[in-house]
């Protein structure tokens, strides 16, 4: 409220609205999905009505790009300036995060959820995830490059962003697998001992004696 | 048919027709998901009507059921005697199957999609995928226990669950990645690269030095 005198709780804001209705569309597509989790669900989470939710968003489309965003944003809220950082950095901030996520199962939910949606035939987040997916794997190959370079190691951009699309993959994975069963994954501890297994293989240099022989 | 007289293009014996059912099934769940799916657009696309597929397989459930062990089936007949593999060759098998994956869209993109969307609350694939990954986790927490028992390698058993969880997570993760940038992410490539990083970190000991310290 522009003047800040009227009561939180008799009447949010636009923006606190907006908030709300974030929240609980988060919450409708990770328990039901994109398809099948309905803009009535989320209205009546809210306390709205059908229509509430639309003046706020438009349409069901759009509210899931504004859920996507509103995970991005939630991602990097712990992080000073709000920015991913580069470099060995980077991958503390991925383990970080990894120990987080185990605390908000909502929102690792809903992303689990919209990235295995996606790859069905015109899925309106299948641009979303993958434009995700490009500039995340150009962030750690980036960095991979960096960290190779600041300790002297040969590394090819191939093989960079083999390690780059392996580190989403595994992190991505593993959500899966603690959504099914936590007490048989632990989200925080396999996710670090996977990035340092690939840091480390990365960091061994193109020359190391492959474990798997070629058959 | 009984006495193997009946033209095959006729008349196809019920076993036929199930497998015609599982592959239109298979097409579809992967193309839509399971909820968006209908029992109506598989029995279009093999020319029956929706009773007929309900005669074959009784629910959708059950259908859904069908596809996941078809997958699986499907998963293992490239493998003499058709069982897994224990030691290091099951390693190389999960490399030789994402090289098959990658020239297997449709199979890949059912499997992510019911993956994804068993974590949805309720869903019917839910108890099967948990299961899978329970099994799976075993097998290769055997495996990767064998092989470092063979090289001398100290491992904790906490640890070998670790790094088989990190194995199933990334090659999950990967055909996300793939399905979605097939052009950006070569299935074969990453998922061997992930494997052998994963296999590295685990016969190095527990007293490798750490490549991102705490912190």
């Amino acid at each position: 409220m522009a003047d800040g005198s009227t009561p939180r709780r008799t009447r949010p804001s636009k923006a606190e609205r907006r908030e709300e209705i974030l929240a609980a569309a988060t919450r409708v597509f990770g328990s039901k999905g994109y398809h099948a989790g309905s803009l009535v669900d989320v209205a009546e989470q809210v306390g709205i009505t059908h229509a509430g939710v639309l003046h706020h968003f438009g349409s069901k489309d759009k509210l899931l790009w504004a859920v996507l965003e509103y995970r991005d944003r939630v991602d990097v809220e712990h992080l000073e300036g709000q920015h991913i950082p580069g470099g060995l950095d980077l991958f503390r901030h991925l383990m970080t995060t990894a120990r987080i996520n185990a605390d908000r199962r909502g929102i690792v939910q809903a992303y689990s959820v919209l990235t295995g949606e996606s790859v069905t035939d015109g899925h309106p987040a299948a641009a979303w995830v993958t434009e995700r997916f490009t500039v995340l794997r150009g962030e750690i190959a980036t960095a991979l490059l960096q960290v190779a370079l600041e300790r002297g190691v040969a590394l090819e951009e191939a093989r960079a962003r083999s390690a780059a699309s392996a580190v989403i993959g595994v992190m991505d994975g593993l959500q899966v697998q603690w959504l099914l069963d936590p007490d048989a994954v632990d989200l925080a501890q396999e996710t670090a001992f996977a990035i340092e297994a690939i840091l480390a293989a990365v960091l061994a240099g193109p020359a190391a004696p492959r474990v798997v022989p070629a058959g």
